[in-house]
């Protein structure tokens, strides 16, 4: 057992919001009020960029109802951000503020690029005898992190997307006359586990049922094949839904849409518009009529529609963060671990963060159908469980009722820091 | 009280599926069912095109459980069509079908060209001295029929973009840096009804939530003008929601996007586009980044989210149609009549098919503020109770249980007939 550190607690957000990574907040706040060595328990509003701020708050004094009100909450109740820290100054701030609150526990949910960031304050702190111990919380709906079995966020908004392409597919083929083609574009960057769990959509005795058609932005898009494979489909059924992740590129590794240029903080390209660019393509080549939907923020934030077995998954994995850290871990991120055999559980285990920050995790080449448009038995069988469940949502006047925290600042007592946002 | 009218009768659906026009035909059937002067319960299959075919299946044959899980499943269970009847020869088959089956009771369930064509065939079949009753049923999600209160399928529609602006307005505010403005296209071609019902979306007590602004199709749009409104909340909120009715129209009354000139068979154009449209003029004219959704087809099958209130009365204007048929009326259409009062009560009454084939119900001029982007406190009290209450839709293997009509067709008895699809 290593020895008790005794001091407060932060907890922030980061990187793009999911319909559970409240829930994971929710799951570090209940745990740390059961260990007596956490004296205070902080969250940092938007990521690192409220710490550098030392725009903190007191996650104690927000209400019960609260607490429990962020384990169906979507988005970030304690707000996130996509900044990242580049100058060593902003790293030795990010300990200048622990150090001004007596910070010893630092939980912070996102994806890779936010674990790379734990893991550098993780090092710093080693480096500058700073007792510290990090611990970080796995979130990402586009499941690419390493070493995890899946993330927290992933296994809801497949959920959410399933749902609506049963509907969608339920109104097209309720439609009596023409061939159509209906596009719906998903998110997912570079990896295609979002589009790929469109295929649970499919009835179990249904072969035929939608999608008919996914493109995973893993493989190298070709319009021939792509025109080919629509009317393949349409000589069999009278309608071709395809799902499409946001990030398609063809075989030079350039996005097939790509309606800005803009970049994000981290230098990603900030995508758009495949899923109209498809539908041209349709209308262009194939005397059909093509419809195309983007789902958009709303299908990240789906709380409405979520998955029980990712919410629950989301706060244990908060739980499980807590615990690691006060047993002494440190520099380590949760990670969600299946048990073998045929009914499906879950649990917690630990992986370094550097290994998470430098990693991608990518959808395995048997999960893909040889056909490159469908998903075999393999990836049904890791994806379906995920998926199970149904978070009710309480609802006020026929709309979900969330919380928003009350957020009592933590006054300040540095000067202020100034960076480059 | 009417004659009796001995003999069959005949269910079917017109036009854009909706997530309860399916409630509305279970009405019928469990009704039909009620009343011994009906014998045989027929489905036609895709609108007025399965009559054409002489397409029609025998509902009496379907389990309790499919026309139970009519009640929740969405789409047009019974397909539906687009198809408008011009020839005589057209209207004169229908009856012959009608004839060949004994079906003196024809409810048909769809918006206004679904009516007009009801009331052609109702008034043809007196021309002949053929004993039938017409009853319409109303649907649609664009809640523009006259003389009914509001639509069945309008209340789930607003009811389902609520909750995911709702959910995308808390991702927007978790966003810590940058101002963005995010569009949401809804649909809604002429009437700005849908758009506007997404003003449920502010919680009661923040004047501030989303959505921001709101611009429906009857107030002709200009750029000039949506840029101000833009800027105008950018200087309040660090994000702007708007939204926006596909049919958007400028001075002249064109479509402001219009992204084919695609026209249905009612010679409606067939629109698209208007939220990318209004998210390039922001990035053009403001140093901001701008975002779209689009929420599609989905929307209007959204039965997961779907609002009890308006499944409730779609089945009780299935009910009310047979009810009223078998009371001897005929060319009519059920409406939906709010009782007077604070407590929101709706009841059952009837108005002539010619009457709603020939009007839109609009918006009135005093349910829009006059800053042209919001609603007033009117609309809210119209639209508030439509959106009450969560129809619980079965899951299985994490997405909802739709049902199939297992549709046992009945034997023709008459030559084909040819008409131009």
């Amino acid at each position: 057992m290593a020895e008790e550190l005794i001091g407060n607690c932060l907890v922030a957000q980061s990187g793009g919001p999911t319909a559970v990574i409240n829930a994971s907040v929710a799951g570090v706040v209940t745990e740390a009020l059961n260990n007596p060595c956490i004296e205070e328990i902080f969250g940092g509003m938007n990521g690192v960029l409220g710490i550098l701020k030392e725009d903190l708050i007191d996650l104690a004094e927000e209400s019960q109802q609260n607490i429990r009100g962020l384990r169906y909450t979507p988005a970030s109740a304690l707000g996130t951000c996509r900044f990242k820290l580049k100058r060593d100054q902003d790293y030795e701030r990010v300990l200048e503020v622990f150090e001004a609150h007596n910070i010893r526990y630092f939980f912070y949910a996102g994806g890779n690029d936010s674990q790379d960031t734990a893991d550098k304050i993780s090092k710093l702190a080693q480096e500058k005898n700073y007792e510290l111990r990090v611990i970080g919380v796995p979130k990402t709906i586009d499941n690419d992190l390493v070493t995890t079995d899946h993330c927290p966020g992933y296994g809801s908004v497949v959920k959410y997307i399933c749902t609506t392409i049963r509907e969608t597919a339920l109104d097209h083929e309720a439609m009596g006359q023409h061939d159509l083609v209906s596009i719906v574009e998903v998110m997912g960057r570079n990896a295609g586990w979002i589009a790929a769990g469109a295929t649970l959509a499919k009835g179990k005795d249904n072969p035929d049922d939608a999608p008919h058609l996914i493109y995973l932005p893993e493989l190298p898009f070709s319009k021939e094949q792509f025109i080919d494979d629509v009317q393949r489909v349409l000589k069999k059924n009278k309608y071709c839904l395809v799902v499409v992740g946001e990030g398609l590129q063809d075989n030079d590794g350039n996005y097939v849409a790509n309606s800005t240029n803009a970049q994000d903080a981290f230098g990603h390209q900030q995508l758009g518009g495949i899923g109209d660019f498809l539908a041209g393509l349709v209308e262009e080549n194939l005397a059909v009529k093509a419809r195309s939907s983007k789902l958009g923020t709303g299908q990240r934030a789906a709380a409405h529609c979520s998955s029980q077995t990712d919410n629950d998954e989301a706060f244990m994995a908060g739980c499980a963060a807590v615990k690691a850290a006060v047993a002494g871990e440190t520099d380590q991120m949760v990670i969600l671990v299946r048990a073998e055999g045929e009914t499906y559980s879950c649990e917690t285990s630990l992986a370094p963060l550097s290994e998470i920050a430098n990693g991608v995790k990518e959808i395995p080449a048997d999960w893909i159908s040889e056909d490159r448009v469908s998903m075999t038995a393999k990836f049904i069988k890791y994806c379906q469980p995920l998926i199970q469940g149904e978070v009710q949502v309480p609802y006020e006047n026929g709309v979900p009722a969330y919380v928003r925290l009350s957020k009592k600042r933590i006054r300040k007592v540095l000067d202020s820091h100034s960076f480059e946002s």
